[in-house]
This record gives C-alpha cells, structure tokens and sequence, in this order.
C-alpha cells in the first residue's frame, strides 16, 4: 500500500504578531526582539512536530510601518540561539543576496547546519526595498533584472563554497597526524559577472550538503530561478484555482530545468483565525482591524504593492498602477484580488494589514482543517506557512486543535521521522560533486 | 577599606586545540566545528566564573596550517548558540572590519548582544591575511594604513547605529498603539570617506549600550586605535618589563585621548601547561613538540610573522626581515623573543607553535598562580586571555588547580556580582549621546 503523502506544515514568526496590530491585543505578549518568547514559540511549534520556523528579514527599517518589520533581532544570530533550544524543527530565515558577501553567508549558514545538526534552510530574496541600499553605501538597490542574475550567480557561489570540502575530508586521525584529508579539498576559483570567489570555505560540509534552499519570488525572473534552484517555494496564494495553476506551471517549469517534480514544494502562506464558532473567528478579525494603525497599515500595502499609496483616496477604487521594479508577483497577485472584490483602497489596506496579503482563514478548527485539506488535495499547495495574527494564544490554539485534527486524517505527522529539515520536507540530500 | 584590584579572566577557545598538536593528544577532544565540545568547555569555564570566552577568527583557510584556523564554526553563529546555553559568562569574537559591511555586524552584535542579556564583546580587526582578499571579489588586501583608517572610521558607524535608538524607545504602549517613541529615534546619515550609512539599524540599542570592544593591535596604528576605542587589548606580551611598558603606554595614551585610565583593560594571552610538578609540566609541553607537524607549525610562525619562512634553513638563525604589512606588533614580539634567546629558526617554530607566540608558563598549579600574580601586581595586566593547548583535560586542570588558588588569595572572583560582561570587566555602559 502506497503512503498516504502528507502535507508540511512551517511557523512565520513574527514577534510582534504577523497582524499589524496583533501586538495590541489583550492576551498578546510580544516583541521581535523578545527571545525568550520566541524560544517558547519555538518550542511550542516543535512539540507539535512542524517542518520549520521561518523568520522574514529586511535590512532597514522606517517609522510608521509594521512594528515586526521595525525592529528584530537578526535571524542568523537568531536561528543559531534557536538550534540549542530546539531538537528537530527545521530553522529557515530570509537573507539578501544583494547586501551580504557570499563568503560570510556561505560560512554563516553553514555553521547553522552544523550547529543545528542539519536543520539550516535560507529564503533566497534579492532584497526588496529601496531604502537598504544607502545602509550598505550604495547609491541605488539594482533594478529587479540584474538582482535576479546576481542571485542566480551568487547561488551557484555558495554552492560551490558548501562544496569546499567533500563530505569525509576531516579525517581527525591522531595517529597519522592527518587532520584532514588534502586530496578532498576543492578550491572554487570563481569567476563571474558579479562576483570573484576563490575559496576554499574553512568549514566542512554542511550536514546536509546544501541547507534547505527557499524562495518567495513569483515574478517571470522568480519562477525561472526557483525552478531551477528553489526547494521550498513560500507563495501569496488567494485563490484556489490560481495557486493550483502555479503549482502545476513550477512543478512543469522544474521539469523543463531537469529536476523531479516533487523536489520543489509550495507553500503557500495562511493566516488561520480560529473561534469557537465562525461568528466567533470573524469577530476577533474584526477586533484586530480595529486596532489597527492605519499609517502602519498602509506602509503594508504601499511596501507589498512596492510603491507609495498613501496619497490615494481611501474610499476610491484600487489605483490601477505601472507594474513595480520590486516585488512584482506579491503585487500582482494583491491587484488581482482587488480587482476580483471590487474592493475600496480601505478594504484592499485592511486586508492586507492581517498578513500582509496572506490567505486569511476564520473558522472553526475543523473548518480550518477542512479548508487547507482542500487545498492539499487539490494540488494547490505541498503544505502551508501558517502565520498568527499574534502571540502565542492563537498559535497554541492552532497547534493544540487544528494540528491534531489533520494528525487523525493522517494528513500530517504525529512524529518526526527524520532529524534534519531535508528529513521533514522528504528532499534529497545533494552529493557532492565529487561524488557523482 | 578599598576593594582589592581584581583580575580578569577570559578563555580563548580553539576547539582543536591551542596547540598545533593538542588534538593528537591522547586524552584530546577536538574540532572547532565540534559544538558539542564547545558547549562543554563554555559551560566549565562558566562554573568557574570566568570572565568571557574569546573566538578569534579569519575569513580564509589554507592547508597545512593550525587546524582549529583550517576549519571552524563561523563565530556570531557560534557564539549566538553558546548564549542559550550560559547565563552570565562574557562572549567574545573576532570580526574583521574589511570585509563585512557595518550595517550587518552591527545588527548581529546587537541582536547577540540582545540574545545573551548583555553579554557580547566584539574584537575588533582589520583582517591580517592578504588570503582573504579573493574571497570577496578583490584584488588585494589593502595596506596595513589604510586598514585602520577604515576601522576606525567602521567603529565609529558601528556606535552610531547602535544609537539609532534610544534606550527607551521601545514603548509597545497597547492602549495608545505606541509601539515605539518617534522622538528617539536617531537617523545617522554617516557619510565618511570609506563609508557611506544612512541608518536607523533595525534593532533596538543593545542592552550593554555597546559590545565590549576588544583590540589586539600592537603597532603604532593600534595602539593609537586601542587608545581612543579599546576597552579591553588582547596582547602578546613574553617579557614582564616589556608588558609593563606596554600597559603604562596604553594607559597613558587612553588619558591624552580624553579616556580614564581604567577604562582600557590590558590581558595578554598565557598559555599554562600544568603538572604535579615542574618536570611533568615540561614533560607535556615536550610530549606536545614530538607530536607536532612541521609544515603546519611553519606555517603558523610565517602567518605571525607576515611573510613566509618556510624556505629558511631551519638551524640557522631566525632571518632578519623587513618590518611586514601584516601583524606588525605580534611580528616585533616574536622577533624580540628570539634575539633575547639567540633561538634558531626551529626553535621561534616550534616556540610559536605551542601558543602561537604567547606566553607558555610551565609548572604546577601554585607555581602558575605566583605566575599570574606577579604580572597582575607588577602592573602587567589588567587579568589575562587563557589559552588551552588541547580540550577539556587542561582546561579543567587551570579551572579546578589554579582559579581556586587565585580565589583563595582574593585575586578573582569566587560569584559573577552582575550580569553583562560590562559588569564583570568593570566597564561603564556607555550612555546614549541624547542622554548626556
């Protein structure tokens, strides 16, 4: 008898609450920047034998915008306290390739591995606001084609730097004196249109070759790259029929660059909002909007939709906008359902305020289960990055009844099986060059 | 009645030992990628209420050199771990200011700053190796004049983006929606002749205010760079008159750059080897030559000493050379011990090879003791940068033999009194410029 196949499940944390306000509400405790919080929605997301955590990041911040995208603490930094305090679940975060040196990146992310025993997963964005560049003494972020063949190069960089050394080269052997072994030593010699890297990298291979690469792109360019190199693709997905068609459209488009279907996942990302009635889940949405600052709700949208909305009429249609050098699938995707609900630049704001353009869903945890169930089975999705609107309330309610439900379908793990992320998300481990 | 001065103590971790043959040892533990070990050895030496633990670093590899410089975890990710599993000890690391961008170790240093509760330190670096260049896209290191202007330009940026924000910006009002103060806010627009930094960082003010900031530069730029920003000097020092004349210069130099005295403190690094007697003590350190590689400890003298050495006749006299653009203070100490000791060249090799050219004290634990006092009481030093030659075996004999006797005699703490390694090093937290 086939295995039933079954879905994977990650965690968005955001320390403020993935809602704008969710920071504000009552049983909300909260901070990007409060470790010890994190470390219990950790530990919490674990007992619960999900896939990963995911940690969004930004290199700059601004007034006036979502207080998570404020202030936090730096997810490599992070994730490496995380690893000590956890066992199992996967430890993914987003890092540019635009303002980080390969060197120091391929290093960093391999340490995590090690440390964290092969866990390391790395969200691939080419850094999506304009406002990082004058932090890193640029005068410009690079148009959104030349950040894509930086990223395609600067991946096969790292790559190549994870591939430093073959897989038993520490040898360790007190008797000989052979620490390790020369002959498994391969220096990488790089040289391309953006970067020069001649390695080698001075840490072994990472647990799992490569960590588990992610990426969130959805743009013409972004399709291509993540087919081509993504794992994980992390997606906004509104509408069932669409995220079906791009499942389909990435899993033929992995095809066409040679790989196996199943070796690229989407999930796409859901922000269940759980009553004990539907009356219930959509009164707590409603509470949450409420709350809301509407100049940090906004900020949202204009960074979502990758240009300044604010001095658009509230009450007036969705302005129809010149397609955006930034984030270009999020945007078009968000326009789409706009246009779809006919909704006001108020309604598309607080939408978009709850998780930042996210699927929310309000409903009974049965309802909920019902709902991503469809998804699953209908081959919209691999699995989902599931956001709470704050914490850990809601998120311990939705591991403690929609998780277990899905567990009794036999939709979802009761135990892990594995012990590293690759594990989990059942992707092969990459051989080393060397040995194919 | 005053206080009695106490010294500092700090731990250098090289998980493959100090010495070039400490993994050979029988009883050796070793890897620097050994998490496991350096989670143990942090975990002792923070039993014994040891000041901080000290990684140094580089940004290349080589073969044939010290193995615990070949391969190693990356040190902030290292570093991040090991604060979840200690509470009060000070962690320390070195990062090289020409090659990470200030906007990003500024972040990290915070965020792990935020993550250990004020525990972090930050040596400061300009990168020694001209290897390191090709790893980031460059053609050359550059000068060993222009390396200091950029750091001391880069640690400049660096507390400028720690004091983005004040230290109570944060408010996460819920009933105003403050999540934080506006008005403490602070935009850096730094624009320098090597950098370019807009600001605000992304994370709150570290709780120390700033990482404790470590120097170990001896050459004229460094101690002029050490003086005006050093609060702790890492220092190779051989000869007590010398180290004397050392601390007094540094001293003096902090006071006319407008500093107190005592707010630079001086260790230099001390390599004991321990025995039941003095015979048994030279016994190991011997045991520790035989077992030695010649190439790599050749290669660890030429890395000290800024040029290659390997083609020298080995019997004959260390060669005079020209002053280098690498480690210019380490070079003229290590040139100063062999002509005080008429060494030949395999003599400074296998000298540096036991502690990359610090101080090797032989002898029992009481003799070690004496050792240490005479140099805190003489004014050598503010407290010292232990070195291992192997993992856990001498460690645990330095703590549990010697750091008793330096309790007993009042010379070292028997409970940590604070928190933050500020606390322990006796260091003001520096305060916001707003705030004074």
């Amino acid at each position: 008898m086939a295995e039933q196949r079954q879905m994977h499940l990650g965690l968005i944390v955001m320390g403020a609450g993935n809602h704008v306000a969710g920071w504000r509400m009552p049983d909300a405790e909260f901070g990007s920047e409060n470790f010890a919080l994190l470390r219990r929605i950790a530990e919490s997301a674990e007992k619960a034998k999900l896939d990963l955590l995911f940690f969004a990041d930004a290199v700059n911040t601004g007034l006036n915008a979502h207080p998570g995208m404020m202030l936090r603490l730096e997810p490599l930094t992070l994730l490496s306290a995380l690893a000590t305090c956890t066992r199992r679940i996967g430890l993914a975060a987003t890092v540019s390739t635009t303002y980080t040196e390969p060197y120091n990146l391929a290093r960093m992310l391999a340490s995590l591995d090690h440390i964290s025993q092969g866990r390391a997963g790395w969200n691939v964005v080419t850094g999506s606001s304009p406002d990082a560049a004058p932090n890193f003494s640029r005068e410009k972020h690079p148009p959104h084609a030349e950040r894509y063949a930086m990223a395609a190069e600067y991946l096969s960089v790292m790559k190549g730097l994870w591939d430093s050394w073959e897989d038993d080269a520490l040898r360790g052997d007190k008797a000989n004196g052979t620490y390790v072994d020369p002959n498994k030593m391969h220096v990488l010699n790089h040289e391309g249109p953006f970067y020069k890297v001649k390695g080698p990298l001075n840490i072994t291979r990472p647990p799992q070759g490569y960590p588990v690469i992610f990426q969130a792109g959805a743009s013409e360019a972004g399709r291509d790259l993540a087919a081509a190199t993504a794992e994980v693709v992390f997606t906004v997905q509104q509408d069932l029929e669409e995220a079906v068609a791009f499942r389909t459209d990435l899993r033929r488009r992995a095809v066409l660059a040679g790989r196996n279907e199943d070796a690229i996942k989407v999930m796409p990302g859901v922000c269940p909002v759980i009553g004990d009635t539907l009356a219930e889940a959509k009164a707590r949405i409603t509470e949450l909007a409420e709350l809301a600052d509407p100049v940090a709700a906004m900020k949202v949208l204009s960074d979502r939709m990758g240009q300044d909305l604010s001095n658009f009429p509230l009450d007036g249609p969705v302005p129809e906008l010149p397609p955006s050098d930034m984030m270009q699938g999020h945007a078009v995707t968000l326009a789409a359902v706009a246009r779809r609900s006919r909704m006001t630049l108020r309604e598309l704001r607080d939408f978009t305020a709850a998780s930042s353009g996210h699927r929310v869903i309000c409903g009974t945890a049965e309802m909920i289960a019902d709902d991503l169930q469809i998804w699953f089975d209908s081959g919209a999705a691999d699995g989902f990055i599931i956001q709470s609107t704050h914490y850990p309330a809601p998120m311990d309610v939705f591991l403690s009844s929609v998780v277990p439900i899905l567990v009794q379908r036999g939709l979802f793990r009761a135990e892990y099986k594995g012990t590293t992320l690759r594990d989990h998300l059942r992707l092969e481990r990459p051989d080393h060059p060397a040995a194919i």
